[in-house]
């Protein structure tokens, strides 16, 4: 898979790519990241790409003469591939829309400053616009880190271990059931007797019906969309009918 | 304000900071970042910072040791200051939180990587948890920075626009209202006649429009918790009853 990344700080990109599962991504000839910086298209002797906005007001607004130059040079005139925008007004990020994009061979990925692009380029170049969150930021160009590390990690081959992205939180559409590792005893605090019983079938109930409670009590939310089986049904039946249990008993009685 | 990150990647923080507004900041002496490598609170020869999960299954664990450590040494045993954990798990950040955090003289950031860590730093070191949106990523550094990214924007002093960061989507709110700049004719595609009116009135009534339009049509959820006024309300109001109209008339009627 191929990310065309267009932005006026293509050095952001660098040390990250190096680094993260991107690096290893890359490595293995799975993904292949393009940068490309919007200024180099600019046709002025100042390679000016932003200017004051029309009807006034503080912040710079992108142009959009570069920018379309940049995007219909390197992706094509009519790109068979996704043009994303990332803009707070886009729709917003979550795993599903990292599925949606992880089946295309290339994404072309617009770093704006959040300050503002030139309506156009919404209206006229792109073909999806995504947000990562409701915050506002200063450009696009760590939403598109965020994409890419999302995106990369479900590509097949890209994880060492084949069921590691399946069991985080969100892939299953739940939170994750708690983690522990070496030392047993930490200070005064141990790890759960049934993760160290050997038992598998009574680990795998224990870690499944953590990730429910957790969902349940911080993401209620989630549970929505989730697949859930009888015996999950069950057991949030069950959280329901004790609710005047206080919170605590919850975690630790299992 | 200090940003204490602690990583088993700090390198992956320094090019951003030597760009973005996070730059600014810093050297306006707004903004501190101090970056500590949570391999060197470890004690064993080899620097050990994570293990297999009790109770079996794929990926690493952070061990809690470490991360215990260089907390409890930089931030103190007993920290008045915020302790967050970047996880899938927490709060889902958004501009309140932002704000929120924006009146600390100083956080702690704990970049997790998010297969998993101890869960007795969760329930133990820990104050606040937070996630920057529903997709899995490889660890807590990338949603550091955007945190970071997020919050130094709100400081007094950092935008050189006094205005600027109040009118950005999501800070209001509402979704940003489109932006132009020149050309005024850029292929067959113009800017809005109102916006090179003059009319000062004008623009800002268009603009106010736009923003609740966009919102009412791409997020309606955000329409509950902004402020609106008299004249806002009014104008969802007839939005609501022009529902039959085809959405585009909306856009270029105004």
């Amino acid at each position: 898979m191929q990310f065309d990344i267009f932005s006026l700080f293509p050095e952001i990109f660098e040390p990250y790519i190096k680094i993260s599962i991107l690096n290893r991504a890359i490595e293995k000839g799975l993904v292949q990241v393009a940068l490309h910086n919007i200024r180099d298209w600019t046709t002025d002797k100042h390679h000016v790409t932003d200017d004051t906005p029309y009807g006034g007001g503080g912040g710079m607004v992108m142009k959009p003469e570069p920018i379309f130059a940049a995007v219909e040079d390197i992706m094509g005139k009519t790109s068979q591939y996704p043009i994303v925008l990332l803009t707070p007004q886009g729709r917003v990020f979550d795993q599903r829309i990292a599925q949606e994009f992880a089946s295309y061979e290339r994404i072309g990925l617009i770093c704006g400053r959040y300050e503002g692009v030139d309506e156009r380029v919404r209206e006229h170049l792109v073909t999806d616009e995504i947000s990562i969150g409701d915050y506002v930021l200063t450009g696009g160009e760590l939403p598109t880190l965020i994409m890419m590390d999302a995106i990369s990690r479900i590509l097949p081959g890209v994880l060492g271990d084949p069921t590691g992205a399946s069991d985080d939180s969100h892939a299953s559409g739940l939170l994750e059931y708690p983690h522990y590792t070496r030392p047993a005893e930490f200070r005064d605090w141990g790890v759960p007797e049934v993760l160290i019983s050997g038992n598998h079938a009574h680990i795998n109930l224990w870690r499944r019906q953590q990730s429910l409670l957790r969902t349940s009590k911080k993401r209620p939310d989630l549970l929505e969309s989730a697949s859930l089986d009888k015996a999950d049904l069950k057991f949030l039946a069950a959280l329901e009918q004790e609710d005047s249990i206080p919170e605590q008993n919850h975690e630790t009685d299992q």
